[in-house]
């Protein structure tokens, strides 16, 4: 691929990359862009000035326009932004339309449609069910047959960098008989890995492993926030809602499907095989390697806490795609569906505080000398994600500081 | 209340009712609706010539503009529809903008922002108790406590009439080994009541029940179909999910919270007393009969199978959205919360055909000497409301058919 002109790509959102966002500048209305170097490259401007295909609403405050476009709309943009990006022949308009990125805000980049959540790492549904069943088989008797899923809170998905109030909730203390309302003591986050759906399908018609990339526009890195002990008590037997529902936070960028193909590995092979509506000729994960920082208050940078990758995933969104639509059940543009937490099988690769901390038995600990077994107030969270191996690129990162609970700071 | 000059409104869609809906004629767009008589009177037409207030989009596919413009802008439309449709004034202007019922088409009637479905009857769920796990206490020591709830899909969220074709799944049979892929055997209903939230709230400011009836626009009745082999092999450990997502129906006609208001009745006394962030004032429910009727294939009529009431509700609305909120969730437009199956104490007040028919067990026995333990292909079901005592109206009903699953038929 040939170089960019503009600054700062060799080092911050490679030519490679070209993630799309919603950003605006001081009282602009928010508008589609695209991340490259230092800069936010304005499509609704360079639409404007004749520059792009307008494929969709680039002047939009979100890129659903865009992603209910498909996959030629997709592809033929990202081939001419590169074109853009890289001849000289129309530089001084794409230069008019770029935007310093510290200038911008940054918004929610797609309207969510529903948010579902996966459970899809082995490693995490093992180290969940060692903790709270111990004794019994970890895997509950259907994990290996189905990629287990659940609806999540669309309206509570917000964009990486709002800040997250502790949640308040009903708990019922270890040894009580009765439930208090109480702020959550054990805030906890999920290093998760999601997929949103750009053309959606008919009510009726599954859509197949194979055909499941036809509607995929691209990837977020996601915080799926819990609070384990709101989640414990009301969970059964419907499973979690307020444990979760305070806030998910998900990347500014969604990086394009298309960047990510060269990325591509081999699943693990699945034993038992799955049932035919969830095979795939063959079936891939994404080669990224993810991280989860900390930075308790007062620390200048974040610290690594879990190194884990996106390899560690058993079933593939594909699988996640013929599952969901397996009933007739249709994807619609904005579905988010995320992996579920990320662990290796490693004590440093697990991607939640309950696994690292083994449920508050194994504090983590803290280069400062402090510990922490779930969040506390001020500690801010970062998950980032970078393509394995030299070259490639970094997702857009998720950030997200903790504030005292209402009431209570 | 003065009579209307509206034909019809004696035995149908009443002055005291005037729910909302979203209706179509030919091929003219959708737009906004209200049901009285004989009738669907279109308030796009009658804002445009000038007779009703434009507080809202009328001439949009959805409620939704509407239902965001709150309280007042409810309260004033209605008033202003009495007033026009029990004069003489502007009588021919009105009836320019009615429509005969029967010539139009019903769409869904709002857009569905996130969908929650609750658990709140205490006869269903100790009966579900009874049935899933016999020999232990049929409430999860969590009912008590707090309304439970969790996140359905909101997609596929479908208007009344819609057909349901039997949905595929992944199902273990009993005594095997290992799961199939096969049409559901155990297709069922659950009858709920359904409110849909008009004024959203911000992320981080609890919605307390005293303040929640500010946040609903009105009613409808939901038919939850549920296909229970499916159902009760994913399940755990994260609660239901394609065992309900290929279809959620919901009434053509939303009737205003205003319309509901003289219905409300004390809700039972709960013990133990909720915690102080679950308690109203006054806590009240609404009387409504509720009635199932199944035709099977050649039946010329519905039959009744199950009647049951609202009153049977233990958790009430207002519980519900502060149980909600009480995290900090903000509640949004169009955002759906269902009741949960309503049953009643006794086996003929039962809202759904795994308690109708105590798991298969105890077939339901049709007048023309069928019998049904869950639903079959051809099966038509209709659920029905009624505001109780003399006067009063009727629900919106909700309908659908079985078609056979895809493949099959």
């Amino acid at each position: 691929m040939n170089e960019t002109w503009v600054a700062g790509a060799e080092t911050r959102f490679p030519l490679s990359h070209l993630p799309y966002g919603v950003f605006s500048r001081e009282s602009e209305p928010p508008r589609v862009g695209v991340a490259v170097g230092d800069s936010v490259l304005d499509l609704g401007a360079l639409a404007g000035q004749g520059l792009l295909e307008p494929v969709a609403d680039f002047s939009a405050p979100a890129l659903n326009s865009f992603m209910a476009a498909g996959p030629d709309a997709w592809r033929a943009t990202r081939a001419r932004l590169v074109e853009l990006l890289t001849t000289e022949e129309e530089r001084t308009g794409v230069a008019e339309a770029l935007v310093e990125a510290d200038a911008v805000r940054l918004h929610l980049p797609f309207a969510v449609a529903d948010y579902v959540d996966f459970y899809s790492s082995r490693a995490h549904a093992e180290n969940l069910g060692r903790l709270f069943r111990p004794g019994s088989d970890p895997l509950t008797p259907n994990w290996l047959h189905l990629p287990i899923g659940y609806h999540g809170r669309a309206g509570t998905v917000v964009v990486s960098g709002t800040p997250v109030v502790r949640p308040s909730g009903q708990i019922r203390p270890p040894d009580a008989e009765r439930p208090v309302f109480r702020p959550s003591a054990r805030l906890d986050i999920e290093l998760e890995l999601g997929f949103v759906v750009g053309v959606g399908s008919e009510l009726g018609s599954p859509v197949d492993a194979d055909a499941a990339p036809q509607h995929l526009f691209g990837a977020v890195l996601v915080n799926d926030w819990s609070a384990r002990d709101i989640q414990s008590w009301e969970y059964q037997p419907l499973g979690p809602f307020l444990g979760k529902s305070f806030a998910t936070s998900i990347a500014a960028w969604v990086t394009p499907l298309e960047a990510l193909e060269p990325f591509r590995v081999p699943a693990v092979r699945q034993d038992p095989e799955p049932l035919p509506h969830l095979r795939a000729a063959e079936p891939t994960v994404f080669d990224l390697d993810l991280e989860v920082g900390l930075a308790a208050a007062g620390m200048r940078e974040f610290e690594a806490v879990s190194r884990t990758s996106a390899r560690n995933l058993y079933w593939t969104v594909e699988q996640q795609v013929a599952h969901l639509t397996s009933n007739g059940t249709n994807l619609r543009t904005g579905d988010l569906l995320a992996s579920g937490t990320i662990s290796g099988p490693e004590p440093g690769a697990r991607g939640s505080f309950i696994e690292l901390s083994w449920n508050g038995a194994e504090p983590v600990k803290l280069g400062d000398g402090r510990r922490r077994t779930f969040l506390e107030d001020g500690d801010e969270v970062v998950l980032r994600g970078r393509t394995a191996g030299a070259g490639g690129f970094a997702l857009g990162d998720v950030r997200g500081a903790i504030l005292p609970a209402r009431g209570d700071g």
